[in-house]
């Protein structure tokens, strides 16, 4: 059976180059936006407007996995939000089965909990993220430290929601991973190497 | 500068275990009930009182690092547990002082936060907690899984409550850790061998 690996994270805590790295150094496959670029080749919709969807979460504030009997009026667009979930889910999926993979985001630790992923979930402090996000920022963004945690904020809101909708569970709690790894004062490369150790080593 | 690992745990997570391991890998002091042992001898307390007292938190509903200008009234209870609470604060920064080592419990982590420690929470699920308090427990204690898991909750009830107390902070809220490991799947061997080379790393 294919082994996986999902990786929550918060943005600017080197979830991506953490997934990289351990993708690479056990020969796995890497998926982070290729799945957002599956499923507008899926829906037939156009790339950005599945990334702009994916990125506003639905504005029902309850968990879509618990069930109601009367179930309030669904509009087009949590229907639009809900199939491309479903899209997704179903390529996360195939991906799985396909080889052994590296899963940044988009709740795979959810969809994929029968097979037992080693789920990871990244952290670092508000001022190393900041640092983060501000090197990997376009040169002609111009924003004071105040400003990039603002949007940091946003979008951890936005990951949180949209996690709590699909899953019913709190994003980042640790109950809901294997480890929780803080980046602050850690090099992402020996996080690597001490998480490829552990991974190894558990079946 | 003497390194120090301070360990936060779950009852029934192998924190000890970890904690334990590390320490031999690392050649480093290991420190536990050893502290107690310290206090007690120190306050001239039987050793058996002290531990009381350090497992029954506090009754005062606010941290103590938290300023008051009208400050309630302090009962000899609370002021002997605070007094406790020093001395044991005195005995673990003796302990930094003296050697590198590996402090289990006891706001270790908070009480050395000057001297950068690598902080470890260690958790796991409430069935594999109470299978390892199970192996651990006395030969007559013929206890029911939920009886065992109430008396699980409520020594992480007590934890927390003195956490909160003496730090002002949440107990097992992975932002004040640098890594949170789940022992679930996991052998506690593997992960101290991955913890070590994190640790090594970090300097």
């Amino acid at each position: 059976m294919n082994k996986i690996i999902t990786i929550g994270r918060e943005l600017g805590s080197g979830g991506r180059e953490l997934g990289k790295r351990l993708a690479e150094m056990l020969g796995f496959a890497y998926y982070d936006s290729e799945i957002i670029s599956g499923i507008a080749h899926k829906t037939e919709l156009a790339e950005s407007y599945v990334k702009k969807i994916l990125e506003n979460t639905p504005t029902v504030n309850f968990p879509i996995t618990i069930g109601h009997s009367f179930y309030p009026h669904v509009g087009a667009d949590l229907q639009q939000t809900t199939s491309i979930y479903v899209e997704q889910s179903n390529i996360i999926t195939e991906m799985a089965d396909k080889s052994s993979c590296v899963i940044v985001g988009r709740c795979a630790d959810y969809i994929l909990r029968d097979r037992n992923p080693f789920k990871i979930f990244v952290f670092a402090s508000p001022q190393s993220r900041i640092e983060r996000c501000r090197q990997k920022a376009p040169k002609d963004e111009h924003l004071t430290d105040k400003q990039l945690w603002k949007k940091i904020k946003k979008v951890d809101k936005s990951r949180a929601k949209y996690y709590m909708f699909y899953t019913g569970r709190k994003w980042g709690d640790k109950m809901n991973y294997d480890i929780c790894v803080n980046t602050t004062n850690a090099s992402i490369k020996t996080v690597a190497e001490a998480l490829v150790k552990m991974f190894r080593d558990r079946d």
